[in-house]
């Protein structure tokens, strides 16, 4: 194997890792992601995947990592040309509720499940989840912060609270269609969601 | 030792080994409750934990079962005495936030956290969590209608939907204040449930 072909096979095989991963990680936790478990999977030596992260910790973040890739090509950047405010607020909501109902992991929302797993513990895991959720939710003020001052929402808006009742809005959905299997939870999330956000 | 006190330090053993269990599932999952960690921290052998639940799953089951009946005492208990409707469907909302409030559990909801880590798989301990999730949301519905009889909530009202948005309200309270330990969560949840349940 030529020097360019093996660089290209380790991205390739830490792809194939990484992806696996995220899948399992969705539906079972990331302690549920054990390195024998991951080398069944994929026809490999437990070596094999070792080599790639070292640590199952080193797996574990560049899992949080592959997930937050995920997320902001399935939200964030398929509506980067709505205009920002209002409009981009209720475009990114739609585009997480569309996420969720086409099933794109297994498990659900990756970031629900990962947060209520880590965050009764303490590390570097834990602090990479809980500044992802502070990252995204700073994001959404900020079209929040737009659209009272554009005055497309009451000027006694609350924006903390505002990003309060969008995450229950989420959490909600996740929890009625992954516990409940609830064929109405987008319809209710949308709903809610109209609520808060009038056209 | 007699025959009786026998029955009630095994009843006593048995009460440690839940009550230890609860306090360790809440913070990292039922799947984190290992019969050696409880050994561990409770002081006694391995053999002696097992012979209280014969295998884990059957200590699992038995732990979702005691989280069910501390909520029981926790919310629905403590509002008994209110009348049913709004006041009641209010008085249970109210305890519910206080119930995470206080930190009752180390890791706040501990059925947030058993959904989130079992709704990805199948299984007694699965179907215990959502049925019991069901179950209260059927008590939940039931205020919801009668409220809505007696004129306290609009006629139009949808009552699943209510149920979705009361639920996203908590799950919302948990992670913010689980995830993001953020001291304003506890009254960001009473502002968005004094907004849906009007005095």
């Amino acid at each position: 194997m030529s020097p360019r072909n093996s660089v290209l096979e380790t991205r390739h095989t830490r792809r194939r890792i990484l992806d696996r991963s995220l899948a399992i990680a969705s539906a079972e936790g990331l302690e549920g992601l054990t390195i024998g478990r991951l080398a069944t999977d994929l026809g490999m030596s437990k070596a094999g995947v070792l080599g790639h992260f070292g640590t199952k910790e080193t797996l574990q973040l560049a899992v949080v990592d592959a997930a937050a890739e995920l997320f902001n090509e399935e939200v964030p950047q398929r509506v980067r040309d709505v205009p920002l405010g209002l409009p981009r607020l209720r475009a990114l909501c739609e585009a997480w509720v569309s996420h969720l109902e086409r099933g794109v992991l297994p498990g659900g929302c990756f970031f629900t499940a990962a947060a209520t797993e880590f965050d009764g513990r303490e590390g570097p895991v834990r602090d990479a989840i809980a500044g992802l959720n502070t990252l995204w939710q700073r994001d959404l003020r900020l079209h929040v912060q737009r659209a009272i001052a554009a005055g497309d929402l009451p000027g006694d808006t609350d924006p903390d609270q505002f990003i309060y009742d969008i995450v229950g809005i989420m959490l909600a959905l996740n929890h009625f269609q992954q516990l409940q299997h609830d064929p109405l939870a987008t319809s209710r999330a949308r709903r809610a969601l109209t609520r808060l956000l009038p056209a």
